[in-house]
């Protein structure tokens, strides 16, 4: 039906370690799309999954934790070669387990959200995405006595 | 953990007719969001369901109609005031039967592409979905022989 090419829906999450940073996995040389670049765990949703059943396989393969998915943190949209992709990105809580990595990554790291927005090889999409949680997450200034 | 407002996902579809005129419906006075603008069959997922259930009950629930839900036409981010929404539209497909409306909706019209930009009372991010799905849906030019 589209014309130019399909859309899909992937589910991502944001996990932080007790410092309040997040993870971030690095991609394999040989992925498919943005090989090497920094990415969130997840992707994309098998046929019949419900969001929540897909974000918890995605981490659970991906970095061997089992996670809850909580709250919905925000959303990204971008272009791949041969889809469009919708991402949904939940709040996966906190992590104090190790992180065991797939073949799909070879470098993990945790990192501060000031530090995140500088970093050279995340995919601007995730840029955006931490930007708006960014804005959408700051603590009200304290209202003066 | 979002300090501004949660976000929800929802699913919404495309319908067309046989003259490829698109299904828009007319929001009640009554609702709590939009009352009395143009809307697309839909509405949030309810717990557990995956993105394909949730919009084949929203439309059974909101016209009456069975859908086979196709590929996704394409996404709308807009902002509630209570809540932020990413949604997800289906392409539904071609319908010949009949629509019977619920107590949301007060009245409902096929419109074509062309005059659903230029509708006053359709939500800005309807538009904005429409306008791009127009731009990747356009048939390419054909090439010179």
């Amino acid at each position: 039906m589209n014309l130019e090419k399909p859309y899909i829906v992937s589910v991502y999450t944001i996990l932080r370690n007790e410092k309040g940073e997040f993870l971030l996995l690095r991609r394999s040389e040989n992925s498919h799309s943005n090989p090497g670049k920094w990415d969130l765990p997840g992707g994309k949703l098998i046929s019949g999954e419900n969001l929540e059943e897909g974000i918890v396989r995605e981490v659970w393969e991906e970095t061997g934790v089992s996670i809850v998915p909580g709250e919905i943190a925000g959303y990204a949209t971008f272009e791949l070669p041969e889809k469009k992709v919708i991402a949904v990105v939940y709040d996966g809580g906190y992590m104090i387990t190790d992180v065991k990595l797939s073949e799909e990554h070879t470098e993990y790291t945790w990192i501060s959200l000031d530090s995140i927005i500088e970093l050279s090889d995340l995919p601007n999409y995730f840029k955006k995405f931490f930007s708006r949680f960014t804005a959408e997450n700051k603590e009200p200034p304290e209202l003066p006595i």
